[in-house]
């Protein structure tokens, strides 16, 4: 293991993260908060402790391999929680400093549950900095360093792998940082246009930035109890559209860009995933319709919860926790599908789970023909060996870590439901469950010791598990 | 597909059922009952249909190929459940046909789950077979056959595999039928030892028949309403002890038995299931001490109830659905984990959880280490690519069909809890759920059609997945 080079990016990512924290200073000095000087005090606190790593592992092999990949992605994430739970900390907005870097975890892996009983008492700096969190989180703040800085190492590929969720990580142009850079580019170009459109209904620009990155990043973090609730019917379908949108793999409005849409349109994860979420809002629809008594409001409602679930952002118009059962089993169900690969949105990802379903397809052929040749194909190509066994080392292990979980939640004051959809929304990324961690409630009634538990449910979540766990296995740490 | 041989094995398979229902038709004329009128109908009936089929499909190619064997057993289990129902119906001890299919696919996958909110209302005769379909199902009802008539095909491998569970089956003998024949002996051996240790304590012979038959089985169908919370504690003990055992690979019996006995005690699945038993009882004897107050009543009930859950039996002498949240949580983690490979026990089997872990311990190593060179051992040997592959195709379908049913359940009236652990139970083979299907009560809170769908979800578990999808699937029956 090559630590210097570990730190030193670690460094480099603390830096730029202390940089980024300068934007809610700015909205705190605008609102004429006291809470500036927490931001201002984090952010300096941040981009000094990164420019000391810098300077003290300079000299360093800059070659990054596999495992450096995975340790700089998992230590950077954790750092960048730590130190990004200082303003809410320092300021006395959460009390306590666990619950304040659940609250982050929370931001940076685009999850959106909180602990915050009532999140309209905070500033608008806290608030701000809370929702942009999973703008940086949602694309990846390592992807994001690849943009914009110019590479110094050959190997960046191991950090992208680690960062960007999927069973295949797309490569759009030869060179990693004009793929790093296309992918802002375009995350970026759909924010502003859900600012512009968020900003022609009843939402002031601050509201329009705040709830752009908690659509953008898959979040859900918003600044009322009620998340959407109390917005006009046009902002909800405008964040419905976005929420869907962002659900979406980056790769395809790539090729719509560059004039090659007829291909993006040909996605077989893309027709699935329509086809799940049509089907979803149907038959939601159909169930709650008697609760909503017109068709509008049914369809409107039924579309948001399917789009903030399956996108895993997680924001709600109504506390989906008192609709009928069988709406409750497809939104559970909805929650581990998650979005498509390459897109900011969580869970098992569409096209991993129609290797699954192709998988298990090939599997009874063969049983029933042994010598013949079944080859597992996923958007035209044929997926190889490796990828197929990998995707079912990634549900058994996703499976081991989510029981883990569940079991010790099921030392806290709840029940069943609340203890299986709190596992099942942090892992997943999401937000809200059902019970008393629904919509209309939050996690603070999970002791410091869950809370930090479910914090590092998200960032295995998150980063699809496996930098995290060998970034805290001993091998990873021995020298070569 | 060759369909003749297909049809004249189930017939075989019929007849057999014929034969064996003529046990509950004696114990039914012992007791002076009614009811025996029936239990001969019935039996009558399969050997009969059992004899036409015979003799219509007499022609035919002996071969039994990988597809024909997956057929026979998949549509044995069904015919067999179809015509064991028929007693329980025609007596009208349970009014509806589709229910008594519940109850006897629930005898014969060893599941325990019932229907009947009475079952003291029962008959002798219609209680023994019920229990009966247990002790048949527990071990197969092919295997069976193999044991005890010469094997007319040299492909009887096919058949075993499919009835056999777990993801590695052995043979103990070079001679198929001989293994089948020891296995039989030994499962016999075992229930006889139950049932005279049953009659030293407060079971008269009728008792202790009936419950070494539901023990043996792993199955969990009593003869009274609280199961057998009221029978004392030397016999709560004996039951305990046996449901242990019988979730053992039955291999090792075989080992002890030719004077081998090291060698079976270094199996390490057989430790891995004892260190799995030994901490569940621990830490669920902890959690409950406060409700029973003093150390014997708490570890026997701790000791019962995890056996009885692991063993997926389904036993209960408490209604665990009162027990705190960790000890119900760590019951449904029990749930799924299940007894030994070639045991009697349902579940995923503890070899197989086992190859899970193992497989996710190599790909991070790979991960970490592209180019090294690891394989996965098991019991001392290496586990080649397809097995483990193999195990990762079958989480997935295990999930994909778990998913399903509890879709399907949420139709009903019942809540997440309830439809959750039916659902689970139900896969898994072991009987009780928790909330209102827990062991205090049943399944009749379910229409007819949810009851249809848990029937074939049962037998889904019990034959792992693959004979009974297979049967369905037209393209096993398209000719060659």
């Amino acid at each position: 293991m090559n630590k210097r080079i570990v730190f030193y990016s670690v460094g480099r990512i603390l830096q730029c993260e202390g940089i980024l924290m300068l934007l809610p200073t700015i909205v705190s000095l605008i609102y004429r908060e006291s809470g500036w000087i927490w931001l201002i005090l984090a952010a300096s606190f941040a981009f000094g402790l990164g420019t000391i790593a810098r300077i003290s592992f300079k000299k360093c092999d800059r070659h990054v391999f596999a495992r450096e990949g995975f340790a700089v992605v998992a230590l950077s994430w954790i750092f960048m929680s730590a130190i990004g739970a200082l303003p809410f900390f320092l300021s006395g907005e959460i009390p306590n400093y666990i619950s304040a870097f659940f609250e982050t975890v929370s931001g940076f892996t685009t999850t959106g549950a909180s602990i915050i009983p009532d999140v309209t008492a905070l500033s608008h700096g806290n608030l701000f900095w809370r929702s942009f969190t999973h703008w940086v989180g949602g694309m990846g703040i390592l992807v994001f360093i690849m943009a914009v800085f110019p590479s110094e190492s050959g190997r960046d590929v191991h950090i992208m792998n680690a960062e960007v969720p999927g069973p295949i990580s797309g490569k759009l142009m030869p060179r990693l940082r004009d793929t790093a850079k296309t992918l802002y580019l375009i995350y970026l170009g759909l924010t502003v246009l859900e600012i512009v459109l968020l900003l022609f209904g009843d939402m002031n620009l601050y509201e329009s930035l705040v709830h752009s990155f908690g659509t953008a990043g898959t979040g859900g973090f918003g600044i009322k109890s009620d998340s959407i609730a109390s917005y006009s019917t046009y902002s909800q379908w405008v964040i419905t559209a976005f929420m869907f949108v962002f659900g979406i793999n980056f790769n395809l409005f790539y090729l719509i860009l560059i004039g090659r849409a007829t291909v993006a349109l040909k996605s077989k994860e893309l027709w699935c995933y329509i086809s799940i979420v049509a089907v979803s809002v149907v038959v939601i629809a159909v169930n709650i319709f008697s609760i909503y008594g017109n068709l509008a409001d049914t369809l409107k409602h039924s579309a948001f919860q399917v789009a903030a679930i399956i996108s895993t952002t997680g924001y709600s118009t109504v506390d989906f926790n008192q609709w009928p059962e069988l709406s409750k089993t497809i939104i559970i169900i909805l929650m581990f599908i998650g979005g498509c690969a390459g897109s900011t949105a969580g869970g098992l990802k569409v096209s991993r789970i129609m290797l699954m379903f192709k998988t298990v397809k090939r599997d009874l052929r063969r049983l029933v023909h042994p010598r013949s040749v079944n080859t597992v194909r996923l958007e035209g190509k044929s997926v190889d060996n490796d990828t197929i066994s990998s995707v079912g080392g990634y549900i058994i292990i996703y499976m081991i870590i989510f029981f883990a979980t569940f079991l010790v939640l099921s030392f806290s004051q709840y029940s069943f439901l609340e203890n299986f959809t709190a596992t099942a929304t942090c892992i997943n990324n999401i937000g809200p469950g059902l019970g008393a961690v629904g919509p209309a409630s939050n996690f603070s009634g999970y002791s410091y010791f869950h809370q930090l538990v479910l914090s590092f449910t998200m960032l295995l979540g998150r980063l699809e598990i496996f930098p995290i766990l060998l970034a805290f296995a001993p091998s990873t740490w021995r020298k070569k």
